[in-house]
């Protein structure tokens, strides 16, 4: 139930049906405080009987669980979404950053933002965590690097321009190469002040 | 009350002090339907006592109004949160074209991004524009060009480095290219895609 | 004699020397000219015997054959130098769009140029293509793209962050998407231009 | 003799014009050492007699003086050049710091490029300074980081998308907000390596 692929993902699913067993792709979206609250979203992909099988785990985790067909698609959901929230994660921490030197209160910045179409429990709770600099490891940096990498690769591999993509692998990359790669993802914001 | 830059803000607020009057800069947060629903933001900044004796207006327009300090602190507030949803939407449109190149549903990436903490009406609405591929105006795309350029003349002024946000200004500027400046914001969708 | 990079040369070595095999990792700088000319630069890595004894047929192929040490070296100089010219082509594309735009006459640029530090064949070769408009291939732009991708790459294992390189590889992709892959690296102009 | 934008020419052309005096703009082109040399490139537009006055003038600075035109070419033909070496320079100092992370020796790199056909007195001279570490300044990088900021504001005026120019001015601003505006424009190497 890690983030990888969906090449690899169909490489393990050939050689475990071979074997004759059934392979069932598994992604999860959500933080650690939805893991805590069973609210966790499952992609599933491959062996549709192995997901109906494995439906009262699922409940357990999380509210909802997705069958998307096959073999793959889970994988290429999850960094889609990935993707779209490492760059918006990217953003967030520009603008702070921004903010800051232009001589905003952070607090302000958030505190007007909760009130706008923007307003998002990921946006909310990075930018607190950004004002309050301590970055507890919610969700390592470097795993958002690496699914933004396989994003880029999913991208090449289609021949799908992800420009913005690119650029927030860029910065991540940076904030890894400072130290922060076992940080919260929102230690971006680091990369972004300094 | 349109989205200027604090510098020229400051110039008018000048002028217009000089001759003895009053000057409050008002910058709006908020989509049409926002303005319908009469629950934009307000974000001021001047004279205090010109932004007490607008309450009654403001509260017509919107249920928050901020009173954020001296002249240029309500425009480059402002550019902040622009410069974030310009990042962001340019990331959707991003993560919208992958996952058609993928062969995934981009109904699909909605559904389960609506359960996943990036879940925000801006991001829900421009998704679904994007879905249904018409693009009616809610926020002129050239609109927020401007803004993007806006944010990075303030980086430049600050010595702020804004990856991201200069990525971005560049595909925003691309779809202006493309003949998209009047459309909505969500047709940098195009620019991602093609 | 092709572009890879360095831990496939690693794996082709170890796969040959295990056969009792000698294994000379070589990869060639210069254009379709140039191979005409006889003057390409070769980089070896790997067996040193085999370096030696290849001698008389690199003399054949280019005046310039350099042994670089264990095998991969070759291949990451070969990336570096390739990442510093698809940089600088995507550069002049830019340029000379943006030349274009202003109403600048694109020779008189190229005129200029020539008499600049930043003279050099590279760029005054791939600038003439760039007036003619044909982009007859001397250098595919499927085969910069695919060396960006692993100079990226590189970078990435390195964790060595490269946003121009980045930058570069996603407009190459564009290009290749636009479908200019087989044509000369000096069609990136397509994609700057339009 | 300064680089400046096409409007801010015209306006002073304007001013000058209607006191009755001439006005040819002028731009140069060159290092340091080409100063010395008296091989500088002048760039010249504007009034044409004025230009023809000055010939002995500009003779005694440089080989070559181009008049390009109405008020403003030589501006903007400057800026286009400026974007070019902006470019080159900062996937130069990439592909220096990606070099020395992989293990390669800078000066093989530069011994290398020296015979390929990327090598031009720009980039052969910028590749020593980086590897000497010194970075005394022949042209201050603030002033490269200047012209990017000018030609993208051209590229913002003609809607034309400049993805490189837009990543290379953040680069060279981060290097700028790191202490290095006074130092060269190859100090821009620091940004990339740390």
């Amino acid at each position: 139930m890690t983030g990888i692929d969906g090449d690899t993902s169909e490489d393990i699913a050939e050689a475990i049906c071979l074997k004759g067993g059934r392979y069932l792709e598994a992604q999860v979206q959500g933080s650690k405080q939805q893991a805590n609250d069973g609210t966790l979203v499952i992609l599933a992909a491959g062996d549709r009987t192995l997901f109906d099988d494995c439906q009262s785990c699922f409940k357990a985790m999380g509210k909802n669980s997705f069958y998307l067909g096959e073999v793959g698609t889970a994988s290429k959901m999850n960094l889609v979404l990935q993707l779209m929230s490492g760059v918006t994660l990217a953003g967030l921490a520009e603008g702070m950053a921004l903010a800051d030197r232009a001589g905003l209160q952070q607090k302000d910045v958030l505190e007007v933002l909760e009130l706008t179409g923007l307003s998002c429990p990921l946006i909310i709770r990075k930018g607190k965590a950004i004002i309050e600099g301590g970055f507890p490891t919610n969700h390592p940096l470097q795993h958002m690097q690496k699914d933004l990498k396989l994003s880029l690769n999913l991208g090449d591999q289609l021949e799908q321009p992800l420009p913005l993509t690119a650029s927030a692998n860029e910065v991540f990359k940076h904030a890894k190469r400072l130290g922060y790669g076992d940080h919260d993802t929102s230690a971006v914001y680091i990369r972004a002040r300094f």
